[in-house]
């Protein structure tokens, strides 16, 4: 019997596509290009996955997982021949546990719809960025995914309290925890949480719930130094008792662009302060959490900590600071073609890298525009720059400044094949030598996700 | 030059320990027992410890490693011939930023040592434990340890950024990231935090601090049924914002035991409750957190859900009150010898699982005595039982019925030698196996703390 034939054998005809299914899909992030792999194999259950990675492992095949394809990476980048492992089949949501506050979901289940599924329990699922509506959990834990309640209840690992995976020879561990507590031997998930594919296929997750909020809060404020902008997050990240839910600061620059270049949003202050910042309290109560709110921030504007403020009198306004926030795909085609960098750093720093990377970009690189904005709260710093004819080029004055500092190269997209010959800029030759020795322990055969994050 | 003397080249005649320097040290839990070792090396810094570790291995010489020798399961226990290595020369706190709330220590500083520099720095280092005194940064993170605060900030893993590691070849890895967020490759420090010695020998962490609470609220409640005492737990979790800091639930033979047969604390509420809970509140505010938790309180007891409370006036009472909780040493005695045990489990199984141990103790050792509490927001119980003529007994009928249900016989306090022949009650033979894998690929010559967590 064919490769093809025995893998059809294993996960029926359903679960398998092949020729023109394949190559409609993408094999880049933002669904460039055409799925070169020979077969998408979809199955149905952990078990169906463990006997398709047997007959991979027997066959020496190696085995690329695709999400929700929503990765900003080029994560899920085949070679000719390789196999493709879909989770798409494989989305239900097994179990929610209103009680103690965990669900137990398989790994294809739509961030979206586990977020809805937490919120009929009366919970939140405390993970939450744009791509929700197509990113799968799988895809999420895999690349320990970010987005906008960091500051508040941290990255994807702080959520995943248990986990099943499938490994390269087709072993199934099921470390399905639900305790918050467990120092039973080493903490196995870790290793797999942020592995980008690479260590094993991700099929089940055990998730940690978080207490939905009754009211929000949103502010937008503008600040004249970068020294208040960070006392301001400490004093909110005091005062506000561990409720500051998002603590976004856009430069000058970003802000001046979106309102006034573009005339895309509109201009709730004046163009001309040196930061602002877009701020959210997530409260426990309807009433109180305004109110703590207002005499919070009439204080940090008494002091002169904030220059001007406008706060959010209804919902509506909140999503027009946030659109404002979010709205990329304008930056997008103004700096056509766009270099779009998520890089982190220590606070202490970002205020004189962002300073070098606009003084040596203007001078290497006069026709490049940029903005900075960031998850301040996180020291995650994004930099749109355009237009990145020399991608290449804006690449080594970004990160050319940020090897100075000891930041990182991704804060949250994670690795795959884009940032590879970075990684080196952020990790010394003895960390990454440890990967790969890992890689080599749980994966001699180098099957799983080849060549992403290292060679 | 004999091995010894190659040693003591590298760390000087102050780095080392022989005769009866060693022998007068334990070799077990609660200082019981005396070193084996042939030497205890101390290195000062880190470059002096990879160095040992390179001639040891060279020399196929185990190693175990000793910080503050509080751990409880026998975790330090060395063979005859076996060279200890102590962080107690390495306490240095190199860096507190208060800016960014984050602290840098070498891995010998005694946790008492560190939560002191940040509170100076303005800041909470959030893990505290009635060790504090003796434990070193480095053990806490080598068992993850928990304690007080786990129920809003997490186990120590939760609170350290960055680490430095000595892997058994002498290798440093120094992954000292200060970022919230850095998705550049495998995660290296998950590794070794919890791993309690067996894959490398922490040098040195980056940790993150937390904001300082204002004011502290406490509260002793009564609840008549294991059903409210999840409720409460739950409706605190929300109505507290976060902020519950503590729930310490005691059944009512622990609470019993303490004011009545033992009559050594003072009974604040009658006796006769089934459940017990100490809950605490950390505000960031003096006057407001008061009032809050006072209004909260009294709804639940409206409703009915808490039957009976007291509410702690001084910071004396608060103490009163937690003195009871603690008070281990009067149970040790009264159970003598005593069996003590720190699992966890789903919170829907507690109640059900305490009663079956309570009968089948009583069935199979009808002479043996027990009692329960536990950190319940964690899902962690602690279990009491005596006197332990019959240990092995004893742990047979707490182990059997956790076995069933899924639930981790080591919730915090990790497995050293102690819990070795259960880890499989709680872990599958595929998640040993890809332990031992790991191990195997980070330590092939089996020179770190040979025989802990598996054989
Ligand atoms: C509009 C938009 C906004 C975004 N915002 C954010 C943000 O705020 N924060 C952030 O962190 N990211 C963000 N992203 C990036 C992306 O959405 C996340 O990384 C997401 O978690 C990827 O999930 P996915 O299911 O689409 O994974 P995919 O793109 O399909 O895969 C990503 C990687 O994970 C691997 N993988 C996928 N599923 C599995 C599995 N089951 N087991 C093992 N490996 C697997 C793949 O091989 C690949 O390496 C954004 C993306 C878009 C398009
Ligand atoms: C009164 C009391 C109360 C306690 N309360 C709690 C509690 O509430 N929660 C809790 O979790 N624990 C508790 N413990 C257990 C213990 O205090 C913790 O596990 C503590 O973290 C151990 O730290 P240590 O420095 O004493 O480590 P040690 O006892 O010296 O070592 C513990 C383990 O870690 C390894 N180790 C030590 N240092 C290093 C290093 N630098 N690198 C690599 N490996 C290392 C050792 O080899 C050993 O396996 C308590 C203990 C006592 C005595």
């Amino acid at each position: 019997m064919s490769f093809i034939d025995q893998l059809q054998e294993i996960v029926g005809s359903n679960g398998l596509l092949l020729g023109e299914e394949v190559s409609a899909r993408p094999n880049a992030s933002k669904g460039r290009g055409s799925c070169p792999a020979k077969a998408i194999v979809r199955p149905a259950n952990t078990e169906e996955l463990s006997a398709v990675m047997k007959l991979c492992h027997a066959n020496d095949q190696p085995v690329v997982t695709h999400g929700g394809l929503t990765g900003t990476v080029d994560g899920i980048t085949c070679a000719e021949g390789d196999v493709v492992v879909s989770l798409e089949r494989m989305r239900s949501i097994q179990r929610v546990d209103a009680e103690a506050g965990v669900m137990v979901v398989e790994a294809g289940v739509v961030l979206e719809n586990a977020q809805a599924a937490a919120k009929e329990a009366g919970w939140q699922l405390a993970v939450d960025f744009g791509a929700r509506g197509s990113a799968q959990i799988g895809g999420m834990i895999s690349t320990n995914a970010g987005g906008n309640s960091v500051v508040r209840y941290g990255m994807t690992r702080e959520q995943v309290l248990g986990l099943e995976v499938v490994l390269a020879d087709g072993t199934v561990i099921s470390s399905m925890n639900e305790m918050l507590k467990n120092n039973t031997g080493y903490d196995l998930k870790h290793w797999f949480i942020g592995a980008e594919g690479t260590l094993g296929i991700v099929t089940r997750a055990v998730l940690r719930l978080r207490p939905q909020p009754k009211s929000v809060q949103t502010a937008f404020v503008a600040l004249d130094s970068y020294d208040k902008v960070v006392t301001l997050l400490r004093r909110l990240g005091s005062d506000f008792e561990g409720k500051l839910s998002a603590y976004e600061v856009m430069w000058n620059n970003h802000y001046r662009l979106m309102v006034e270049t573009l005339d895309k949003h509109q201009a709730f202050l004046p163009v001309d302060y040196p930061y602002y910042v877009l701020l959210e309290q997530e409260s426990g109560h309807e009433s109180k959490g305004e109110e703590h709110f207002m005499e919070v921030l009439s204080a940090v504007m008494e002091e002169e900590l904030v220059t001007d403020a406008v706060i959010a009198q209804t919902s509506q306004q909140a999503a027009q600071l946030w659109e404002m926030r979010d709205d990329v795909g304008s930056i997008a085609r103004h700096f056509k073609p766009l270099a779009a960098f998520d890089i982190s750093m220590p606070l202490s720093e970002m205020e004189a890298y962002v300073e070098r990377v606009t003084d040596t970009m203007a001078d290497k690189l006069p026709e490049v525009g940029l903005v900075a904005f960031g998850h301040l709260g996180d020291g995650n710093l994004h930099i749109l720059a355009g237009p990145a004819h020399e991608h290449r080029a804006i690449e080594e004055v970004v990160y050319g400044e940020l090897v100075k500092i000891g930041g990182a190269v991704s804060a949250e997209h994670g690795i795959g094949l884009e940032k590879k010959d970075f990684l080196s800029y952020s990790r010394s030759e003895q960390e990454i030598a440890l990967m790969k020795t890992i890689k080599q322990s749980l994966d001699p055969k180098q099957l799983l996700n080849p060549g992403k994050i290292f060679s």
